[in-house]
């Protein structure tokens, strides 16, 4: 009993917040490069196998997401292209492009930010694969309130 | 008048076949690595400027679809991320990552092959910029034709 009530108060350290923190990092190294800033991680059995954040810019390339780099590096290195027992998280919610490279890995779950309401794939009502879950609003304040103050600087800037 | 006459017969060497062919053309060197065949150019004022074949398995990649190559190559050989006032000639209609990739970069006009019903952008409504034109039925036949003949060949392979 004792035992049990130890394990109850046991901190789980990887859980969704843990890996969004490390997308979130993703996203702040996007900002510092002057990209819109988004960033992502893989995961696989608790362990990180993929980052990625927004190089459109840098790359002038409008496949450079987030997303898209991170499901290239962690079909690399899993050696196949199928993502299936992995999860993404991603601080925003990912768009059509994203959400139809996301369709062809079978990735099995899904776990975005912040909202995209415009371009994210859930209105857009972009499919994903039958064996995929999805969902959102982890740490979803901290990654619009990186939005906002890039934008807002970017304004500024101009 | 005559020359009216001799202008209405002239040959134009550079329609949507021309530039179709040249898309087949890459996608029977998809064939030839393996790969479902399918190829991708794009074009502007008439010229190439670039040129993909699907590498999904040669890359152990999903994103890797003919489009999606095409677009980054287009985007570099421009020196911008935009592809205003290019074409896309592609053998078979793009699917909803193609598609998704194609609505940010803008590209004014798309020009597919044949119909892919099943995960095409266009049964998948995929949402396409509202600068972006898209046709379809471009030597459709011989495209179809190379898909079977690949799938009849990897069938009796197994």
């Amino acid at each position: 009993m004792i035992s049990n009530c130890i394990f109850a108060f046991m901190i789980q350290p990887f859980d969704d917040t843990y890996f969004m923190k490390k997308a979130l990092q993703e996203a702040e190294a996007a900002y510092k490069s002057g990209e819109i800033p988004v960033g992502a991680v893989i995961v696989i059995d608790n362990k990180i196998i993929a980052r990625g954040h927004n190089l459109t810019e840098t790359l002038n390339d409008v496949t450079a997401h987030a997303e898209m780099q991170a499901i290239t590096a962690a079909a690399n290195f899993l050696g196949g292209k199928y993502l299936q027992k992995c999860t993404l998280y991603v601080t925003l919610e990912p768009c059509q492009m994203c959400g139809g490279a996301l369709y062809w890995s079978q990735i099995s779950n899904i776990v975005y930010g912040a909202r995209d309401m415009e371009r994210g794939c859930i209105n857009l009502n972009t499919k994903l694969h039958p064996k995929t879950t999805i969902k959102g609003g982890v740490l979803a304040e901290e990654a619009s309130a990186l939005m906002k103050q890039f934008f807002i600087e970017r304004r500024n800037l101009n």
